[in-house]
């Protein structure tokens, strides 16, 4: 097993470092990752023929395969992601509060870095770049732990980011890869408290429910969506045709993607045949209950595990309800806190609904897709919280930074 | 083994009557809880009396007696918490930033309530009153589970505060005590995560290790603090005097309390006897390394072990060290990142320890006992986090609650 002590130290020395640059040096450094990402090309693609080969002749998924797979453009793309980190407002050394207490204090809190940010992921190794990059700009180092299909890849990517730290004149080390990916190093990197400040697992429920299980280091959850769209009864109908359209067949893999459709009783002998037609473009599998089945009858009937589930498929669960309030208590049953719209034209509705659905986001006349960093104007992401501690949302360099209090006097003591 | 679901679902059913209470509507609720307390005087004291009795009986020592006792003034003093509680502003429902996108989507993120919240504490059942009053205001319910010696106490508190709720028209449900003391049922309760939102150990730190060790739910740890003062070799010597004394002896017991003392080789000869002349008004055990026993032979030989722990009393290990280096590798190796102070007229000194030190709150010539919501102005705290998730340093009514966004649209979708 590798000995994460020893990745552990290395990376905590490498914060101590990093934490001290300003934003001018962190920039070069990233600019020099970037540069020497696509200086390594050849040797990045070619791990990546590899890792694809080997992963087609295991029988991986056509699906699965795209996602793992990096093409010239994607490896552009990469880099160029690093270059923009670059240019986003450094989130560290900001004065978040502060003032002169009556004892004459001067209390200010400011934002400083974690310091180590574990990273466990799955297949897509785009991540590996995108992370080092958000990770190094909010002055914290990153152990990264990959997905073994990415091995090779992976290697290749912090290969060259490393030699572009170096070449920076910065300590390499705030970059590091696990590349023993057995379990047991996982589990071994969720308790490695002494050097770990923050854990962001990233990937599939599994993957996420692994991490919650066994970590002791602080963790935050990311990116299940179990994403609801509500046609209230009130709806104008050809809104919500475009909008389930395009929450559901976008880009139907992604954690931001509508995977059940509640619809008002009033209005769904008029919506849902229109829905329905959008959505046979795309020929997306409907799963319905009883009533739905009654109007659209091309609709397989709805298991109970059905509406629990994320498809990630052009798969759509559907369900007739009594109002908004048996939509809220499905949605509070069901929904995975992460992204939820209504579609409605009634005031009173869309505020019941704004206030009522405990989610990350919550959307009135809006797609789902929406829940982005990128989208909601954070730059770059390293993810998208759906749990309530520290952030929740999409989380960009200020979510990933954290504060301390440095108070000032001239000999005050308690009384 | 209490069935703590049938505890969850009350308490999130009460969370969410509570998320869509106005600030009034809680406030009168506070004031409620307050006056049944001091209605419920003779029934909480004589079960603290009953509390009291049997740990003395089981050999508790004086100091954990002390905290677990129960007076007259002391519940006034609870009872006046939940009020000053109830003149704090809410926390929920502010508007933390927003603005609108390029696509005309208007997104706001605004504070919400956590949902549920639970606390696990050790002795001193003051707690029990304050946790609930701010989890209350900060519109969350709070499931409670004090120490097994506090246990009647505890719960003559809670039946008083429930009372109080139902006085004021609110669900009882919104605070609830595990009675239940058992090492399982506390297990059971840190792996509560389909209702619990967060979790807060406070107590010592055993209770914050076995929390961090066990628990799937989101937890903030706070309060175990190995707090430094570094008298820095430009000190104002009865400067340092003072502000060890105060950071040592005002109250030992508490986390914010300074536990090592470490002192410039080139200012201990002057500084040490100073500063011990003053500890020995209180007969405050020193605990030197070498250095420090040839000029104080008083001092007892300091272990490893000595600069690790957190005394909680009249002890203090002390080290002279070589320069603010040397200053900066000992916090970084022995502190918890609760709270050090350098005491120093030397400005670089003092801005290279308030930039270096990775703690909650860095000191320039304070005491460390300034560590409080109170002093900093929070009004009420429910503990000092000592990690990065989250929050930092003590945690006040802005600190429990979380966030959501919510967006408006006219049918937006992601192109």
């Amino acid at each position: 097993m590798t000995d994460l002590n020893a990745i552990g130290a290395r990376a905590k020395a490498a914060a101590g470092e990093l934490a001290a640059l300003r934003a001018p040096e962190k920039n070069a450094a990233l600019e020099a990752m970037a540069d020497e990402t696509l200086a390594c090309r050849e040797e990045i693609l070619s791990a990546n023929a590899n890792d694809v080969d080997a992963a087609r002749a295991k029988g991986m998924a056509e699906q699965m395969l795209d996602r793992l797979t990096l093409t010239p453009a994607r490896l552009e793309a990469m880099a160029k992601g690093m270059r923009d980190v670059a240019k986003l407002p450094d989130p560290v050394g900001k004065l978040l509060s502060g003032g002169t207490l009556d004892n004459g204090l001067r209390i200010e809190r400011v934002s400083v870095p974690f310091g180590v940010i574990g990273i466990i992921y799955e297949a897509r190794p785009n991540v590996t770049g995108d992370a080092a990059a958000l990770c190094f700009k909010a002055g914290s180092a990153c152990v990264l732990r990959g997905g073994s299909e990415a091995v090779h890849t992976n290697a290749a990517i912090v290969r060259a980011m490393r030699r572009g730290l170096g070449r920076a004149g910065r300590n390499p080390d705030a970059v590091q890869l696990i590349e023993d990916t057995s379990r047991e190093t996982a589990q071994a990197l969720m308790r490695l408290n002494a050097y770990l400040d923050l854990l962001i697992p990233r990937g599939g429920a599994g993957l996420i429910r692994a991490v919650v299980e066994s970590a002791t280091v602080p963790v935050i959850e990311t990116g299940v969506g179990n994403c609801h769209v509500y046609v209230e009864k009130s709806a104008d109908v050809a809104m919500a045709a475009e909008i389930v359209y395009n929450a559901k067949t976008s880009r139907p893999s992604v954690c931001n993607a509508m995977e059940t459709l509640l619809v008002d009783a009033e209005i769904a002998e008029a919506a849902l045949p229109v829905i329905a037609a959008r959505l046979r473009e795309k020929r997306v599998e409907l799963r319905g209950c009883e009533r739905t089945r009654r109007i659209l009858p091309e609709a397989v009937p709805a298991s109970e595990e059905d509406y629990a589930k994320e498809f990630l498929d052009y798969i759509l669960a559907v369900k007739v309800v009594d109002g908004i309030d048996e939509a809220l208590a499905h949605i509070a049953k069901y929904s995975t806190h992460h992204s939820e719209a209504i579609v409605t034209r009634d005031y009173a509705a869309a505020e019941k609904f704004a206030r009522r659905v405990d989610s990350a986001a919550v959307y009135v006349n809006a797609s789902t897709r929406f829940t982005d960093g990128g989208e909601f104007g954070l730059g770059a992401e390293i993810g998208i919280s759906t749990q309530k501690l520290h952030a929740r949302g999409p989380m960009g360099l200020e979510q990933i930074v954290t504060s301390k209090y440095i108070i000032r006097g001239e000999g005050q003591v308690r009384v």
